[in-house]
């Protein structure tokens, strides 16, 4: 039976991270293996920021936000000669497997270290939902709630002043974040990574909206599409006639306490790959299917392809553009 | 083509449930139907509260709790006559079809209804998550993260003076909203009303705690289950010496603005609702399974067995206890 | 005693000018005073776009977010004539007294209309804090926890991955919010409209806290006092050495259901302003004086003197970085 | 120059008792003091539970609910063979004041234990808003943020099902909370500690409601003024017809994250306290009067008279039941 296990956060923090590592270090506590948190990520790795898992720490982290061990980014991980420092610095406290939580781009180096000895299990955790093997992510639940009542505030003000508003919102390359924001918040104009329009087809969309009488009008976007959101609602403004504003949400969007299911699905989830680990394996990702956990190859999540979501964004349009006669 | 059709709303309200209605009224809508809404559930069909729904009025209930068009229980519904008068209230307005937003208290009487020439599509609306036939319902979530908020302020406090608390939550004999907070909170004793304990069975559980010098302690218990939480908070303190009081979440539980979850599966179903009854069919019940949504006979929803939660819940006991050695 | 009034918001909405408008409602009604509400601010009374106002309706609103009644700018209302169309309208649905909820961009009309004939009471209705006869506004309070929430979320993400975060948020020529923000989030390096920073002293700040190997830095700064705070970021980052990524908080901070307080200086006011007009009284605007409310001429308040905040905000920069040795 | 001093917290744990501590330990040791915190209020005194304080800790705390240094009640601190193990355990680490954040429970101890040589200065720690010296106190503003956001929650449910509820709300003596909080939500009917109807009254007042068809009713009543409010709900029930359910809502009103203002509060009023002690002064209390802080001594604050609510308390009443002709 394993004895000493890792635990590191990986990219972009995400909420609900701290809820995993929690449920790392209780969960694997209670099968008597103790737990090490690396500091940093992959980084810490690296650096030997490996500390003894207290277990205090593990209950009071599990409602705070971002990621309380740390995450950083580190490219020269592809080198397998800072690989080996990693494998090293492990060895050196006897640490057999780890469990990683954070996005796709940390699958990579958990398959390098499989391959080199150390059991690795990863979990799914970004705001982005942009993981094909998984339904959700942890920090998907969280970031759309906190979007969803930014936009909710946003529809206040609009309909109080006769306006429209333009609202980026991140996503990176996965258009869940818009598309689910737009359906809980009855968007009025809806363009993503996945299913773009163009500005003319936005300034198009509202300046027919206007032709209604609608009193507010909300355009929501995937980050990273558009020039410049502020000039796009000028052009808006000089169509439809609404006075109109762009909004970024930003860096709003990635922290702040966790929902009850990213909670929920970094939990169970963490569970899941300590379970994992006990038996033996390693070189998979865990992921949502339904509502059951399953574990992967992570080689085999790789060629995954992305779910199309035209057709499901062309139904949230056509029900949301109902004042569009 | 179905020209004219209404929507209520039955049983306790759930957060979601306007969103829903306002998914029902713009889909309906924008298919060329018109949309009657009905008035305090079936009890508005017999007393002829029926109204044509307003396309403004729809855009403004999406973010509000609570249902804004109302609810009321009706035994007599299932009286033939009274169901009768329902009947002959439709016709005079030509309502041709029912979309039923509701707990499986709805189910008969969208059933019957149906069989009376009214096809009914019912939306699984309930924070209780109690309906077997749908992974999840609209409102428990927001239900459930209240409850998590509302907890881990208790928390704040037991762990600022080294108690105990005994914290009382809904669900109808449906486990859940007490199983999944206290995945989310990492409360130390959990009973549910599928996998519950003796009184003895929580004092001894937290007697054990207080052995091991740990500085707070939650005790999450199902509603319904435990003659009087004060007087068991009383016995929790007395064998434990942790000063400890119990707290009734209450209706606190039920109301507020939905989460986006509980929007997202609320536009979508209630979508998904009004394509059955453009395609003819009644006597359906939406559910979620995993992320689809199927439409199952209510006939066949019925005889369902509920999923049995005692290894999940033991695990989860397993994992929160940790401290006990 | 007066029969008739009316009530209108003006300028920016903000959290609270709903529970203000039904205070107004409610308390001139138990007062058998008819109350008429007047859409979309001085541009209603222009276009007689006057209803009579709905108890009903006047409940139901307390708590949202925005203005339900609308509010637009009307520059022209300074025209004589325009102001003379205003007061024909009010006299034919004979309103004999205005209560007017906005910022002092409102002041002036509702001296002149009081000059007129027609009573006008003011309430001080802003997010911006910027009235300098009241110790605080109806809207800076919910605002302020808007920001000070975004605030939090933004430091979990800066954190985690050891990066500085700039932000800037509203004020309108006031640092409150701005001030009020750091001294609650304790933010590193604060310049407000009153106490400004140049760039250059903000990038040596944060170089000074960066020398300290303090793992977050988080800047706050008013709006519209740099040409770009993006820009700014960037020679945050080159001369730091931390990450730094700017964030433009926007509309997100003037919706939003009012926090308590904002409903209670809205309430209070809302019916001292009434009392006001029973008393016969116009050409005031109220304020909160402590914990009293008071009524001032309005021609007083537009001189007097703005509270200078330099030894407040210095003195806050200095508790907040007592990280630079 | 003072050189040590030490922090603890004392009496009901309330948000923004954390900002406190840390503005505390921040501002001090800007001033190069040395800051010391004493675990479980005037317990950990006696205990010697002091330990040195971090600068780190105390900027990652700002944000918390409760108090993370604890609390914990000591009645026989009155007897001095007690405060004098105290001030030799004080003595022993050379700290030479304290600051004290509690409710008047903690008075008594702060000015004896000046008398013995060590100077204390207090906050006004306390939900209660039950200190007569200031205006508001730390935890205020957040314990009734939270009661209204259950009052709305509840009032949506009411709503939706034609009920009447009734919600018992903390305040120990006090009833700001819930005069506050049904200025807040149009509560109405309102029973405070310091305006209290008897149950006879409340039951005719919803009853009278009843006759005007009102939809929803709210009563908001303050802790400890009936024996038992299920069974007064019950009466209620059976007089108006509504039907009625209680609601006490308890321990959730304790904790959170510290709204803006009592944080605001709490980082102010921690400052001024370290300035009193740096000039030399002890036995005072720090009040808010107004928007200044005041110091006073501790005597004369416990002669101040409380404020009479009866008239504010009569007028809400006439706002709120607008309804009954």
């Amino acid at each position: 039976m394993i004895k000493k296990i890792g635990v590191l956060t990986s990219g972009g923090d995400a909420p609900g991270m701290n809820a995993a590592v929690s449920a790392v270090i209780r969960y694997a506590s209670s099968n008597k293996i103790e737990v090490f948190v690396i500091k940093d990520g992959y980084k810490g790795l690296i650096n030997d920021w490996i500390e003894q898992a207290d277990i205090n720490y593990a209950q009071n982290i599990i409602a705070l936000g971002g990621t309380a061990i740390g995450s950083a980014r580190l490219p020269e991980f592809a080198d397998i000669k800072v690989r080996e420092k990693a494998v090293a610095n492990l060895k050196k406290h006897a640490i057999e497997a780890l469990v990683v939580i954070g996005g796709d781009g940390s699958y990579m180096g958990a398959q390098r270290l499989t391959e080199m000895g150390i059991n690795c299990v990863g979990l799914p955790g970004t705001i982005d939902n942009d993981i094909v093997s998984s339904d959700y992510t942890i920090g998907f639940d969280t970031a759309l709630n906190t979007i969803v009542q930014a936009i909710d505030k946003i529809r206040d003000t609009m309909q109080s002043h006769n306006r429209a508003a333009v609202i980026e919102v991140m996503g990176n390359q996965c258009g869940d974040l818009a598309l689910y924001a737009s359906i809980a918040t009855g968007a009025d104009v809806i363009s993503t990574s996945e299913s773009k329009l163009t500005e003319q087809e936005i300034v198009d969309q509202v300046t027919a909206i206007a032709k209604t009488g609608k009193r507010s009008v909300v355009v929501v976007v995937s980050e990273k599409m558009y020039p410049d959101v502020h000039a796009l609602a000028e052009k808006v403004e000089a169509s439809s006639g609404y006075v109109t504003r762009a909004t970024v949400l930003g860096h709003i969007q990635r922290g702040g306490s966790p929902s009850a299911m990213d909670r929920h699905l970094a939990v169970t989830s963490a569970m899941f790959a300590v379970d994992q680990i006990i038996a033996g394996k390693g070189g998979l990702y865990i992921g949502l299917d339904g509502t059951k956990l399953v574990a992967r190859d992570i080689n085999s999540t790789l060629n995954m392809p992305r779910k199309d979501k035209t057709e499901e964004t062309n139904k949230i349009r056509f029900l949301n553009a109902q004042f569009l006669k």
